[in-house]
């Protein structure tokens, strides 16, 4: 757990909270915010939201209604249109629900400011439909910072909670001068593009702000050491990276039934099938491979030998968001007897993921609140890579939660 | 966990262990001792049993090659035979191995006496292929315990677990009088027939000599009142009921994600098909119905509301021993939004089940050593429907197992 | 194939077509009025509808949007509020398109009556939310037609084509008087209310005014002897019984590649589960049996030989009309060895049967166009239980509408 | 239909037949031939042979006993070992059986002969073990003719047929000189080694001999024009190309069924996971691609359409010859709403596969003995690419064996 300077448990705050989105008009993104604006209105219930229920009900964290989003964008449109392209394509955003919400969207709108597409890659530059602008990483960063403090002095904000959820980039080959602040300071300065990605530039300006930070996608480039050097001399905590919210989730559930019975997992293959942008950037294999790292890491991890293992992730247009996913597992008993086991997940990945966002928006401002720095290792179990955490059984993961929210109580 | 008399880290016995099976020849009992003969001598491997694993070597189990196998049956026939049935049926136990073990089975099968069959049930009756003996309560008790006493008379053994593997029986109406040990054995004195099952009979004379005992099976007339109070007066510890071997084993691994995620489960249909005569009684739904209500109560424990649950099992004469079972799991998560799971289970009922009767027998034996009573609340993982405990998360009854290990580990 | 008298290929007609519903209101009725109006004013594609592709495009069937809809329903409401609730429940109906029908919706209202109650069973009196009208059966029957005679009269339509889409009624008891139209009217007479249901009633008022009649329900009092006489006596076409449109589709469709390889099917296990109107009518046992009836019967016909089969439906709310069956398929090959096939179907009831119903309308329009009379032969493929055919095979029903379609393009 | 000469239905002969087979200990020869030797000797079922149904009992087909086999091979070992190999595997092959048979066995593996290497690519060339030889192709023509001239003569056999059953190889570059008799002719007496594979050598090798000839596997190489043109010189039929046993059979009985619907496919994912050399042969991308194209072109020839379609395949060691394939396919109905099925196949593609081959034998023999020339079109059921045939749906590639049966039993 990040290491703790005070130590009273805060109660809920009376002023609202900036939530600054790196990607705002994706899908994850625009699903999110529909659901926080139509949980404040009382439209919905609050399903997927751990924070909602009781057992973290007495710990102080800020209220849905009092979240105030903006964020960094690369592609044009307004939210409104992207949830019309969310009905139209999975049907997740209930239309009467758009409908009654759309003065509260086209408000969050004003709060949007271009993205950075520095050293992006091909995939995400041809979805963005734009080149990079010709300004050196100095400026790009001057410019991205003002927009951040421009929306939180707009807003009256005085907290805010950054995170990332733009797409996956292809991976960033990390060297020693990323390593600390002042060698990753000397990139910026240098203006070495190809030693960034967007990602990189994101995680470095929330840094440089003191504000909580959420890695919320695979990208290697965001939570280099350099950036965490940075982040605990401003005093901010931080998590990633890679939401765990469909397969992984149940591999990380099931995996450890099969140790308690000793029964020898031969093979686990999983095979993802997916549309939608994520579906377009995950066909780039440059892009892929970080993604699959990640997913791919946690079996041997739980169950304590090698296995064979393989994910696949193919793209699947007539999906859309809709994400299904097939695993077969062969396992071994007693008398050497073979059997298996197959499920099928058949999830929305945004509709998985906006709450746990959220979940981890509310407690990354307590914690910060809290006066925490560090990795916030508690939020293990929405991650599937959860940094300087060894851990992969969901369960043990889980405990990592229960354990801080009563330390909290307990003040 | 149940209470501790002594507390000193016993060594592994030099001695050997008897285990006396009721329903010795069944499919499970015979998967059970070719794998514990095979096992012994050196011809597979461990898998499927937990006390082989690193964590539990330190306790002083006692080990596979010294446990001594004898039980009652009510079908005529061999273990050979019944070996040989199950390599034509299913082929779980390899004929070349079974060949190699003909002498162990032959010599094991010496120590097989007749079952009881006091109203067993027509379903039960019709396998067994004869009546029930006109015998008095009192004389089939007599009988049946001197039967356990010339077994471990005959094989010099000093200790004895006693496991109940027969078939699940029609439900028993529980009365006042069977709550007391007084009120049971006036039962028996009285020759009131219809008041038992032979499940009763059998936990009784395991309670009377003083073994600890194992209840397999989800008849609930084993550990009633008054048998309950007989171990504790004989100061032997048990443990029941129905072992968790498949679907419900996996949902009580499964459903604790639901939880972590607040998505909340609106429905939970489970199929289970099955041959064999596990299913020829299954088919039966007197006997079914005991089934049933313990693979269907652990869902609302778990997540901590009602929902929409349904578990069915028919009869599949084509698969034998080959249970298959289908799950629909639909949940709903944020935005109200509907998704599904579903999963297929290919198991061996046998070759589930055997391993973890030996790991029970093990840790019985090493629970009498240490002089523990009651209840053996650590091998609730093991049963769909756990004594006393109203734990039903797999993974916080795993716990209960790893804190009892260390407690023994720690003396 | 129905006897025919004339031969000339008609022309697509340029009058309209009257589709007189009983059961107006349902979600079957509901999806195909707003599809057929969606196609009518070029909303939407024609995916379903067999009757819109190349190879029916020259029989000179009735155009989309000329047919004219009303009938009967036993529930109060209107059809905008039933697609609304179609929204809600499974999203279907896409909320933008009904907003645009909703004129349409409501003028097709103003064809709506009040449906027929007799003896309907409890369940769907239920449903209905009051009880029979305690007219006679004479004045009832007389009530019926006219309702469709004035329907045709305010819409000028000289021809119009009766569908059953009503529940699934509970079984009737049929007797030699059923079998005769003489024997049938004097029930009518004699107000024997318990000897009929709706569906007779029904199908009996269709056949009187000389109506081409599709029974796609499963029940069984529709499609009597004596109320086929009264059909050939008036010269109009008829057909049923209970569409087929997801698991039983999808087994004849499978079941003949078993035969061709000489794959010997031991088990096929079937199970659905849905929620919906539907879901509760099949909850109740009455109802239940007519349905499991005509699922179940069609392996060993494709096959040639009994196996061992099951069809269960469950009630699952939660699913609304998203139905799900899983099928597992136990076959045994070369050297007895066993194999296994499983597979999951996720469709719309509604949305698969809408589109049949549609096709099945202007094809049995084209046949009394075309003078043909008796039981549509050619319409087997798109019923679980078709009326004189013992073919099951999906394939070679396929071919009697083929070979029907050959026989009206040469005229 | 291959053309005919001669029009006399032919009696069932009397003599016996020679089966020569190219790839004589692989594990569906060894399958092959255990089963037809326990066959003849009435130990087991005729479950999977077509040949065997009343359908084609009229015909005069050589009975299963009369049967004699040879072959060729490449790696070393004997029958009996690759018998064991596959009970210790995947149990397919029964152990009394196994020993029961192990005379016959012995006996068959006298006229096994060492197999061709030519160009056999890498996977191919570890697999066996050693390097090709280094004579010419001239040599070894003449050497793999005298083989199963010797075998003929040996055992008395007037008839032959070969079957190619070994592993799929690399795709072969086909050049013009490949199109003709003479052009091949020329390759062989040149030693252009680069410019055959084993399969050629194989082919042109039966088509010298004027013997039937079955191409199992998906291999490019045997079936090329020189040297059809040379079974049409030496007056024998032959057909091919990869035997469809699985998920490809499945696909074809059942993608007719989306087209009798007009439902529209999107999207046919389809996964293949295998064990066994098969795997270790197409976990080589080089030898996969030839599997993958015969796999994948089906669908939109079935369906009339472009749609997406995947077909991966992927090495999975722990599942041996027991290949589970799962496939998802999404279509869109009526109102543009999509739905899903899924099915998962779990079959042993040798006992799939063994019985389809004598199958072919016997009506390869048949088709010689009538005096038919060219591709054997009525056996397009058997192949995922049938020589010369367009249709792959299963249901008339059905009618086009039953209209053969029905031709040759009137004569």
């Amino acid at each position: 757990m990040a290491s703790r300077k005070r130590s009273n448990t805060p109660a809920a705050p009376r002023d609202k909270l900036g939530v600054w989105i790196f990607g705002a008009r994706g899908g994850l993104s625009t699903t999110m915010i529909v659901g926080a604006r139509a949980i404040a209105k009382g439209k919905i219930g609050t399903q997927g939201l751990l924070t909602e229920t009781p057992g973290l009900s007495k710990i102080g964290l800020q209220g849905v209604p009092g979240l105030v989003f903006g964020g960094h964008e690369i592609r044009d449109g307004s939210i409104v249109e992207a949830a019309e392209e969310i009905y139209e394509n999975t049907g997740t955003i209930p239309y009467p629900l758009l409908r009654s919400l759309k003065t509260d969207l086209t408000r969050i709108d004003k709060n949007v400011r271009r993205g950075c597409l520095v050293n992006a890659g091909k995939t995400i530059l041809r979805m963005a439909g734009r080149s990079p602008s010709s300004t050196t990483l100095k400026t790009e960063v001057v410019r991205l910072k003002k927009d951040i403090r421009d929306f939180m002095r707009r807003n009256k904000l005085k907290r805010c909670v950054c995170v990332n959820l733009t797409s996956t980039e292809p991976k960033l080959k990390i060297t020693r001068q990323h390593e600390t602040r002042k060698g990753f300071e000397k990139i910026i300065a240098d203006n070495k593009t190809t030693a960034v990605r967007p990602s990189a530039i994101y995680s470095y300006v929330a840094a440089s702000l003191g504000l909580p930070f959420i890695h919320f996608t695979p990208s290697n480039a965001a939570l280099i050491g350099g950036i965490r050097e940075t982040f605990d001399d401003t005093g901010a905590p931080y998590m990633g990276s890679d939401g765990k919210t469909g397969e992984t989730l149940v591999k990380s559930s099931l995996a450890p039934m099969f140790k308690y019975r000793n029964l020898q997992v031969l093979t686990w293959q999983g095979y993802n099938i997916l549309g939608d942008r994520d579906g377009v950037v995950l066909a780039d294999h440059e892009n892929k491979s970080s993604k699959v790292e990640s997913k791919d890491l946690l079996l041997s991890k739980i169950l304590g030998y090698p296995l064979h293992t393989h994910v696949g992730i193919d793209y699947v247009p007539s999906l859309n968001d809709l994400k299904t996913a097939w695993d077969f597992i062969h396992f071994q008993g007693f008398l050497g007897y073979k059997m298996s086991m197959q499920f099928t997940w058949q999830g929305c990945d945004a509709i998985l993921a906006a709450p746990i966002v959220l979940d981890m928006v509310r407690l990354a401002d307590l914690a910060k609140r809290r006066g925490d720095t560090g990795p916030m290792k508690h939020l293990s179990c929405f991650f599937k890579k959860p940094l300087d955490v060894t851990q992969h059984d969901l369960h043990l993961q889980w405990h990592l939660m229960t354990d801080y929210v009563r330390s909290v109580e307990e003040g």
